[in-house]
C-alpha cells in the first residue's frame, strides 16, 4: 500500500513565485525529506524541477533562476514504502488534450486499486505508483468540455483523504476532501494568494493567514481572483488528531489552532491522570517537548533536557559495521550523565508505535544512571492501523494491539507507564471532539477501506 | 589571519578504527562544519581521505571501507576565513625523510608569520596555510635523530594554542600546549585507546572516559600501551572560557567538567544578578537552553520556547533574491506568535558579539506581539579579540567594546538588559577562577601577540 | 518534426545479455551519440538504464552487474532536433494491464502527428514525443486478447518507416515495416539469438551472421525458438540508399551486402563518369576514405591522406570564444601542409548537403598551398527532404535544390566539382535498383506523407 | 620508474591565454590522455586547473571563463606507471620565497632517486612523484639572488631528457635539455609567442611557426619580447627518433621536419629492403597509415583499409566480463572480412614491442579469411629500454631481444615478416643520422644511467 505523506504549497501572483515555494517547502520540510519538486508558469511556459533529497539539495540557485513566472507549486514527500523513486516524486505532470496540467497530494487514496484496474482495462498507461498520476487520468479520461466539471468528475470518483493543489499555465486550484483530514490553509503576500500545509509556511514568507480551506472546498485562484466552490455532498468532519500530537511543526497553526498551546495541554492533562513522583520532567527531543513542558508546570517538577540531540543527522548517515553497531551507538540522540544520574525522571512521550525506539531509549537513561524511570505519553494507545496516510503499521506490530499497559510497561523495563486517555486527549484539542478521525486509537474509520487493503494491513505491506 | 577552530579525534588498537574516527567526528561536527578528513594505518599502509563538506557528506561506505586499519586521526575543521579551500583540509600529511607523517590540529598559532618566513629563507615550500604544515616542516628540519626529539624541537619553537594529534604508521600522538586553551580527553574502547577534542566524541562510540591530556603534556600511544612526557617549563593554565559557555556540547565533559550543568549555573547566577518580572523565561535555541532553564528555576518562572528551530537548516541554504531578502524571511527560527503574544518575556542569549543577530532576533518577537522583552546575557561584555582559536571580530565590530551597555539595550530594542559579571561567571566555574583564560572579557592575553598580528585585528581582518 | 536516427540492438538467451548488448551498442555508436539505454529481464525481474551520452558514460561496471538476466534490448539515440531531453532517450518501456513491456526504435513515423491526436481525444497521456510511445499506446489500446494480435492491429495503424525490436519479461520480438527502409540482421552466438542494426555488432561479440530481418517480417524469439510471422501486404521495396553513401560502418554488411566496397564501386564509377587530371586523391575523413580509394585505383593516381583527423575530438567540445573563433580553428581536421603544397589535389567527398562544411574545408586546402582543387562526389545532388529518419534540412537549405552545379562549383572555390549520376550510383549497388528509395535525389516518396509534414519542411523545422 | 611522457604548451601576450591554451592541449592530447592542466596569470593574479582526464573533459566553459590572463602554460599527461592521482598532474606551482611559479615539464629526469634523498636530507618535503616538483625545490634552494641565475643552477644539476615550460606571473620560459630528446618550438600569433611540443598545436590556432627551441637553449619571454640564452656545454644532439616513427601526429613537423612524409620514406624503404608479392597492402591504423601508403606506392600494390578503427573507443571502456573477454571482442579494431577474404595480405606496423598486441591483431586477420599474411615493420627490432622518455617495457619483456625474427615470424603465425634495418631507417630520415638517439635500437645510450635505475628496467618496474 502507498501512502503519500508530504507537504504542498502553492503561490499565485508574485514574480519570485519559484523561491517564495523554495521557502515554503523548506518550512515544511518535516513533511518529507525524500524528494521535493517545485512546477512552474508565467502564463506561456511551464517548467518542472524535481529530485531525491532534501530542498536544499533539489534547488540551487541557478535552477531557481531558470524557473521563472508568477504562479508555482511545490511538494515535499515522504515515501512510506520501502520504494522510493524519482518516479514518484511531485509535482506529478503531464500534457493532454486540454495542455499541460500539474499536481501535488498529501493523503492516501484508498480505491486506488479498483481505479487502476478500470482504466489500465481501458488502455491506459501508468508512468508511477501515484495517486496523483490517478487523478489526472481521471481527468484526461472525462468527456466533460469544461476543466471545472471534468475536474468535480474525476474528484467524485475518488475515495480517501486528500489535500491536493494543482495548477495549469494559468491558475492554482486548492482542493480539501469532504471530510477534512488533512490540512491546508490559504494566505496573502501582498497581492498573491499562498496555500499551504501549515501556517508556519506563511511565516517564513512573512505571508498573512487568512483562513483554511474548508472540507470538501475547491478554490480556484487566477487573475481573476479568488473562487470557491463546494460542489460535494458533506460529509462527517475527520480531522487527523495525529497531526497536533505529533506530525505538524509546533510552530504552526493548524485545523486554525495552535500545535505548542495544544501539546501543552496534553502535557497537562497527562500530568492530571497519571501524576508522579520524580525529580525532574524531561522530553524525548523534539517532539515531546511540549507536553513535557506542559507536564513539568503542572506538576510543579523541574524540566530538564536530559538527553541532546545531534544537530547535524541527517538522512545519508552510513551505518557502522557489524561490530560497531552492537556499542549501540548513540548517533542521533546522547543522555548527559551527570544530568540523569541517580535522579528520579519522568519522560514525555508523544506517542509509542512499535515501541522498539522507545525500549532502546529507555535503555540510555538506565545506562547514564538514573534511579527511576517513569514514561507517559501524551496520547492513549495506538491499537489501529490508518489508511488516510499516517505510516503506522500493520495491526500485528502495533505493540499496543498485542499487549496490556503492564505488559508494555515491563517490556520497555519501567518503573511505571501511563497513556493518557481517549476523553482526556479529546478535552485538550482546541476544536470539538466530533471534528476529529481517531481511527486509530479506537478502530472507528469514517470511511471503509476496501476489504483486501484493509487485510493488507492487518498481516503485512 | 587564519584561525583553526576545530574537532580532533584519534583511536589507536582497533580494527574498525576508520568508522570509528567516523563516528567521533560526527559527535564533533559542531567544531567544524567546513571540512572533515581521515588518516588510517594498518602498519604499512597509509591512506587518507579528506573533503568539503559535513562529515555524513564526505565519507560514504566505500570510501570507509577502503580506509583499513587499526589506527585513525579525523578533523574537523571550521574555517574563520571567507576563503575556504580543500588545501587547507586536515589531516595534513606529508612523506618526508622519516616516512609519513600526518597531522591534525585545533588552535591558533600566533607566531606563525614569522616562523613561514624563517623556513621560506631556507628553501622550504609550503602547500597550504595551515598551522599544521608549520609544525610539520619544523619536525622535517630538525637535526634530531630520534622523532621524539625532533617533535620537542619542533613544538618547542611554536607559540599559540594547540591541541594536536600527530600519527604515523605506528602511532598515535596526542599533544596539548603548556597553557592548556583547548581541551583534549583520552579514553578507552576495550583495549583500544582514544583522544577527543570531547566527550561526546567517547559517548558516540561506548567508550569509556580516562582522563584529560594534561596542559603541556605530550602521549605516545603504541603497540607498547601509551607513554607521557611533559617536556616544556610549566606555564599558567589557561583554559579556553568560552568553550563552556558557547562552544562545546552540553552533553559533553570538556577540561573534565560538564557543559549543561555549567551553563546551569550561569543561569541561576545570572538570575541573581538580574532578576526581573516577566510572564515567561525563553532561551534563543539551543545555545541558550540551559542557561535560560537555570534562570527560570532559580527565578521561579514558566519555561517557555517560544521559537522554534527548523531542524533541516544545513550550509547549502539558498539566499532569497534581494526583492524577497527584505521580507525577512525566518530560515532558522520561527517565533510561536500564540505562545508569545501580550506576554512580558525574558530572553536568555549565550553572549553577545557584534549584536546584528540579537537586533534581529527581538524585532522578530516584536513582530509575534510581545508586551515587554528584556535579555539577560549569560557572560560578561566581549572587549577584545581572540587570538587563540575563537572567531571573534576585529574590535572596531565588538559592539560591547564601543557601547555603553545601556547603549546596547536601546540599540537592540528591549526593556532592559543585563550581562552576566566577570566574577559571577568565574564562580559558576565548575574550576578554579585563575584556571581560565578570560581574555576577551579584560584583555589580560597569556600569550604576547606578535604586534603585527594584533594591530591587524584592531582594524580589520 | 522529430526524426529518430537510431541504432537498436537485442539479444535472447545469454546469460551475459547485458554486456553483450553494451558491447553491441558500442559498435552502434555511430548511429546515435545522443543519450543510450539497455533493458534486461530474467524472466521476472525487469530493469531499465538509460541516459545522455556515449554509451562508455552511460555505463559503468556497477550498472552493468545490477542488469542481470538473458533476455536485453538496446538503443542508441541521435538527436535530429535541437531539443533533446532524457525523456525522449530509449528503450521506452511501461508497466500496463499486459504487465511490462519495452520498445527500441530506428526510423521515423509520418503518421505521429494525427495518431497521437485521436488517442488524446479518448484520455491517453503521453510522456514524451517520441514514436516508439504512440507504438505502445496503440498497443495498450488495443481490444485483442491475445498479445500477437494487439502487436499486429497497432502496427498495422503506424505509417513510415521503422526497425523495431520490443521485449518483454519472456521474450525479444524484431519487426521491419513493409517497405524495408532501415536495416535489421539476425544473428547467433551459440545458443543466443541477436538482433542488430548492422553487422558490425555481431562482429564485435562474435556472433555469426544468420540473414536479414525481411521487410514486413516480425520474429518471436523466446525459449521455445524463433517464429516468424508476415502479417502485412507487402510493398515495393524501398531500402535506404544513404545507409551505403554515408550513414552505415564500412566494416558492416546492411541489406545482406558489404558497404566498404560499395562506397569503393561508387568511387570506381565517380572515376569513370568524371576523370581528372591531378597529382593525388584524397578523401574527407573518414567517410570518404572508401569512394576515393575506388576513384584512386580505378584512375591509378596516388592516394594520400592529406588531411589529418584529431582522434579525441568528442561532443563536448567547447566553442572557442568569436575572437578565436574568426581564426577558423581546425579543431577536428588538420591539412597537412608539406603534402597538399603546390599540388593538384581531387578530394572525395560522400555528399554534400548545405554545402557549408565542404566550403570551410576547401577553403583550408587553398591555405595549405594547394595549386587546384578539384571536388568528386560519390552520390548525385540531393535535392529533397528525407521523412524516413536521415536528418536532411528543410528544401531551402540543400544547396542542390537552389544552386546549378555550376554555381556549387564557384561558391564552393574549385577548379571542378563532378556528382556521380543517378544510374551511376544505382549501378554501383550490390542490389537491383528497384529495391532502393532514392527520394532524397529524385523526390519519388514511396509513402505519402501528411500535407502538414511536408509543408513543414519545404519551409523550417 | 616514473616516466613523464608528456606535452606542453605556452602563450605569453594574448588576452585569449587560456583558451588558445586549451586548443593547444587539444591538438597536443595524443601525446597524454591521463590528467590536463592549464597555470594562467594576467600579471596580478595566478590561477591553476588540473584534472584527472582528457582536454575536453578537464575545461568547461565556466573554468575557462575564470582563467583569465595574457599569459598561460599547459599540459597533457600520460602515465607510465600504474598509479596515476590528481597529485601528479601538471602544472605543477608552488607559492615561495620568490613568489609564485609553476612548471611542465616532458621528458625523464636520470638522477632523480639521488637528487630527492639529497634534498630530504636537509629537511625538503616533496608533494608528489613528479620530476618537476624536484626542479622548483631546486630553484627554491638555491641562494643565488638572481632567479635566472637560480634557474641554470638548478638545471645544473638534473640529467635527463627535458623540454620544460615555466611559468610566473610577468613571463614564461622555455628550456631544452642540451641532448635535445624531446622536440619544442617556438610559433607567433600576431604579437603573441607561444611554445609547443608540436606544430599541430601551433595550426589548431593558427599560429606562424618560426624554429625550434635549440638543445640547451633557454628562452625568456615577457613584455621585454623574447631573449636567448645558452648557458651549458654542448652535448652530442640526441633527438628521439621515436618521435618520428609512432609518437608525433603526422600532421605535425617535429625537430623542423614532417613526420607524414618521413614515415612514407620509411615505408618506401621497408619496399625496398623486404619486397613481397600480395594482392593488397594495409596499415594498423592509424599509426601505420604513412608507412603503408609509401610502401604500397613503392611496391605499386593496392592500398586497402582493412581494419576499421571504432571512433568512439575511450579511456572508459568497461572491460567485459571473463566468459565474454574470451571471445576475443573486436573493440577497437575490426577486420572487414569482405575485403580480407582469400587475400595475400602485406600488413605494415609502425613498431613491435612485446608482440602481443601484434599477435592478436594477426589472428582477427587469419580469422576474417585472409590466404596469407606478411608483416612489414617501419623500424628495426626494439631491444633497449629507454629512459628518457618513451614507454619501452623492462629488457626481459621486449620481444626482439629475447626471439630471433624467425621466431617472432613465427610466434605471430606470419607468412613472414621483415623489419626495416637500422641504416635503412636513419637513410629515410630527413635529418643527418648523428642527430639521433638510437638508444631503443642499438643500446648506445647518451646519459649514462644510474645503476640502480638501470638495473630495475632489466628485471621489472
Amino acid at each position: 500500500m502507498t501512502k503519500e505523506y508530504c507537504g504542498v504549497f502553492a503561490i499565485f501572483g508574485h514574480k519570485d513565485a519559484s523561491r517564495l515555494t523554495y521557502l515554503g517547502l523548506y518550512a515544511l520540510q518535516h513533511r518529507g525529506q525524500e524528494s521535493a519538486g517545485i512546477a512552474v508558469s508565467d502564463g506561456e511556459n511551464f517548467k518542472v524541477h524535481k529530485e531525491m533529497g532534501l530542498v536544499s539539495k533539489v534547488f540551487k540557485d541557478e535552477i531557481l533562476d531558470n524557473l521563472t513566472g508568477h504562479l508555482a507549486v511545490g511538494h515535499v514527500r515522504y515515501s512510506t514504502t520501502g520504494v522510493s523513486h524519482i518516479k514518484n516524486a511531485q509535482p506529478f505532470w503531464v500534457e493532454y488534450s486540454r495542455g499541460v496540467i500539474a499536481i501535488v497530494h498529501n493523503g492516501n487514496l484508498v480505491n486506488r486499486v479498483q481505479l487502476c484496474h478500470d482504466m489500465e482495462e481501458r488502455g491506459a498507461i501508468f508512468q508511477s505508483t501515484m495517486d496523483s498520476e490517478i487523478i489526472i487520468h481521471l481527468i484526461a479520461h472525462s468527456k466533460k468540455k469544461k476543466f471545472e466539471d471534468a475536474l468535480i468528475e474525476a474528484l467524485s470518483k475518488i475515495k480517501g483523504s486528500y489535500s491536493l493543489i494543482l495548477c495549469d499555465k494559468n491558475q492554482i486550484i486548492g482542493v480539501r476532501d469532504p471530510f477534512g483530514f488533512k490540512p491546508l490553509c490559504l494566505g496573502r503576500l501582498n497581492g498573491a494568494y499562498v496555500l499551504a500545509s501549515e501556517t508556519c509556511a506563511l511565516d517564513i514568507i512573512q505571508a498573512e493567514y487568512i483562513r483554511e480551506i474548508e472540507p470538501g472546498e475547491i478554490v480556484f485562484i487566477n487573475k481573476d481572483g479568488i473562487k470557491s466552490i463546494k460542489p460535494f455532498s458533506p460529509q462527517k468532519h475527520s480531522l487527523c488528531i495525529f497531526e497536533f500530537i505529533y506530525f505538524s511543526r509546533p510552530d504552526s497553526n493548524i485545523f486554525g489552532k495552535n500545535v505548542y498551546l495544544t501539546r501543552k495541554c496534553l502535557g497537562k492533562q497527562l500530568a492530571k491522570e497519571y501524576p508522579v513522583k520524580v525529580d525532574m520532567v524531561m522530553p524525548v527531543p523534539d517532539s515531546g517537548n511540549y507536553a513535557a513542558l506542559g507536564f513539568a508546570q503542572a506538576s510543579k517538577i523541574s524540566f530538564e533536557m536530559g538527553i541532546i540531540r545531534n544537530h547535524y543527522v541527517g538522512r545519508t548517515f552510513i551505518q557502522p559495521s557489524p561490530k560497531i553497531r552492537s556499542l549501540n551507538v548513540k548517533i542521533k540522540l546522547n543522555p548527559v550523565k551527570d544530568v540523569l544520574k541517580n535522579k528520579r525522571i519522568a519522560i514525555i512521550e508523544d506517542s509509542i508505535v512499535r515501541g522498539t525506539t522507545s525500549k532502546t531509549r529507555v535503555r540510555t537513561l538506565w545506562d547514564a544512571g538514573a534511579k527511576e524511570i517513569h514514561m507517559r505519553v501524551s496520547c492513549p494507545p495506538i491499537k489501529h492501523p490508518c489508511f488516510y496516510g499516517i505510516d503506522f503499521p500493520t495491526k500485528t506490530e502495533l505493540i499496543a494491539d498485542n499487549c496490556s499497559q503492564e505488559q508494555i510497561c515491563k517490556h520497555l523495563s519501567l518503573n511505571s507507564l501511563g497513556y493518557l486517555s481517549l476523553p482526556g486527549m479529546l478535552s485538550s484539542m482546541p476544536l470539538p471532539p466530533e471534528e476529529f478521525c481517531t481511527a486509530c486509537f479506537n478502530g472507528k474509520y469514517p470511511i471503509t477501506v476496501d476489504e483486501k487493503i484493509s487485510k493488507d494491513s492487518l498481516e503485512n505491506k
